[in-house]
């Protein structure tokens, strides 16, 4: 990109709107779009999964401050530190906003619906086009009523059976894809043109029902929002597929039958490239988040099983992209184990890398998480991420170490989630100023 | 103004919109109107241009940590100090930006366009019929392509002189104002009814192309916001000026002929007065500085050249206004020279009139930037503002100085610049409670 097509939108800048009311407030991605320059300095985004904790016993110590983690404690000494907001106070995030909001797109705007999230989960490549759906297998008696809303909980390998029965399946008019995740569960995706999501479920929730049938549902926001998408067309091909699956499972009891849930359309989001004009490397090993940077455009690259093979990843691919986004599970994974000490050897492990990747030389270096993972609540939670920046125009603060404490004396302060990309921009120098 | 008349508008604040639908979001200057309260109290904003700064090495000192300055540290003392983010984290503001800000004008909602802010750098009075234009003198070839788009550069005399020859051409149905700024540089001013500013460039960034036509340019922003002002109009009059320019400095050469960039339209901004009921005098020396206070309704007093005569103006109209904006630049234009030692200067001579004003009495005084400018980067920057607010009404906070390592400690935390007012408006005892 030249520095002229980086400057392509200033024109915009030129035209205030004023005519005829109110005032446009522009919003984030306007100004990132019109802010925007090429440069040719790398960012890498380091998301250690739930690295903020609590103290088992009140003022102790949290899995953060317990770890011995010199060399994060150096990029806070180095660098700028603060405390991330993944959505807003007292809202704990699942995987998909926490990570949306990372990536700059507010969370509270761009939604991802549970059944495009359950096949991102198993890296399925969604589109444009598609609605997702996840179904379970179930049980259904003779008077078509439900008995087992799991189907007996089938083992992996015969649900990797069952949806291979369901592939034979045909719906005119429409792409058909199923997919096995583990068990009773597995996921749907229709394609074609204009399909809607607002579809309602078809488990009926309690046992001795029979499965409802899909339908268009209206939207209950307020104000409603206008779509020229079909919802009832997806109903129908919904009942469809249900009746064509309950004809080839009808010898398969107990999972002779299957209901459906959380119908969701794509979010048709704003690619990362045509945001920040950034080329952009995931280097994750969990389907769920290759899936959600292949949602916003990142290219997902082989990133082996293991955190060594993520480094050494990033290093064949250094030249070849400006933006790394390397995603670090087991901070989480041990937080919801509420395993303390297994979470604090993990920050430890991740500690460990710090120095491969500071020696590549990234312009910009941020390690954080997408929202806290405490041992002590074995889930997700709501408190700020603690969060390092380094680089050459960071503002010197009083960090002298990462933790919880000493990133509440940071010179990011707490921070909104989604703002974190302004700042990964501005220090690799790839914004202009607002405004003369 | 009447105690009661303060409130006239509290019956707003009884009847929520929700009638039909939405619920209606009070924006900040509809809270304002609604709140402020008539006091004798006086507010002193001091925007010390570019004050906050970077370590030249990582650890060091910024400029202000270098700098001895004991009047502001007593200020940090006696008030309440923190750090104004301008517009957003990671965003670096131009001028216009960063002082409507300050002013209490959201930066994201109230753009001046670039056409309005070279006009205002001349100190010309652009007025909300007005549409103004950064104008350029450029060489043409006998085939009408552009050979140099400089003209060769012209002293700031020939320009003044090629402009007074422009100022003889008239445009049917427009007043046209032409006026000099330095060498290649002039603004051109169309004013009258429903002039639109959506209007390209006529300078195709090139040599060896014709200056492009002027014409309307559809609005790229979703969603488009309807306006009721010609551009169509504004193109139409700009090809007409362009030719008779043509025709008028066709001996002129190497300046025979003029591109034109820039086209904005007056933001009809709210006055000062009728949002705050403040009466407000701006003590500038820099005709930029001049103008954004008239563009918001202040009276731009004569200031003199120097921080002392500023301080001198300040005392002799102390009776006749409720706010006073006074503006620094030594502390920017330092920064932007790379200067770092020149900026630590400069904000010791500062720190000497402090005293002056405060021996006036403020009711409220508050030190800040409109952003920052370290000279490490010798640019304007995104980095947060060290802000200083003394009042009788102050909550003590740890901050025993005046820096940005202090301030990140300061009971102010950190801000969006667009919330200062509020702060300087309660703290002067000019807003009434928010609800019952």
């Amino acid at each position: 990109m030249t520095k002229d097509e980086g400057r392509r939108t200033i024109s915009r800048y030129c035209t205030p709107r004023h005519g005829g009311g109110k005032l446009h407030r522009m919003n984030i991605h306007e100004l990132v779009r019109e802010l925007r320059e090429p440069a040719d300095t790398k960012i890498v985004l380091l998301v250690a999964d739930g690295i903020g904790g609590l103290p088992l016993e009140p003022g102790g110590k949290t899995e953060l401050e317990t770890a011995s983690h010199h060399n994060l404690d150096e990029c806070a000494r180095d660098g700028v530190c603060g405390l991330s907001v993944p959505v807003l106070p007292g809202i704990t995030p699942g995987s998909g906003p926490g990570h949306l909001a990372l990536f700059g797109y507010d969370p509270l705007e761009y939604r991802i619906g549970r059944g495009i999230l359950e096949a991102l989960g198993i890296n399925f490549a969604v589109g444009p086009k598609d609605v997702a759906v996840r179904g379970n297998f179930c049980t259904l008696g003779a008077d078509g009523k439900i008995t087992d809303r799991r189907a007996g909980r089938p083992t992996t390998e015969r649900c990797v059976e069952l949806v291979k029965k369901m592939r034979t399946i045909t719906v005119p008019g429409v792409e058909v894809f199923v997919e096995p995740v583990k068990e009773h569960r597995f996921v749907l995706v229709f394609r074609g043109d204009g399909l809607g999501g607002n579809v309602n479920d078809t488990d009926p929730q309690q046992v001795g029902l029979e499965p409802l049938t899909a339908a268009e549902v209206r939207q209950q926001t307020v104000p409603a929002v206008p779509t020229d998408r079909d919802s009832a067309k997806t109903a129908a091909a919904a009942n469809e597929f249900i009746a064509k699956a309950r004809e080839v499972l009808k010898d398969d009891a107990p999972a002779n039958g299957i209901t459906l849930r959380g119908f969701a359309t794509h979010p048709n989001i704003v690619s990362f490239k045509d945001l920040y004009g950034l080329k952009a490397a995931a280097i994750a090993v969990y389907p769920m988040y290759k899936g959600l940077a292949r949602l916003v455009g990142m290219d997902v690259l082989d990133a082996g099983q293991s955190l060594g093979d993520q480094v050494a990843t990033l290093r064949k691919v250094w030249n070849d992209y400006d933006f790394f986004f390397l995603h670090y599970k087991y901070t989480d994974s041990t937080g919801e184990d509420g395993n303390f000490p297994a979470k604090v050897q993990m920050i430890e492990r991740l500690d460990k890398v710090i120095p491969d990747i500071r020696d590549l030389g990234p312009d910009v270096l941020i390690v954080t998480g997408d929202h806290s993972t405490p041992s002590k609540l074995r889930s997700h939670s709501w408190h700020p991420v603690p969060t390092v920046l380094t680089a050459e125009t960071c503002r010197t603060d009083e960090c002298e170490e990462f933790s919880e404490r000493a990133c509440l004396r940071g010179g990011l302060g707490q921070f909104e989630a989604k703002h974190l990309m302004l700042l990964a921009m501005a220090h690799a120098g790839r914004f202009g100023k607002y405004g003369a």
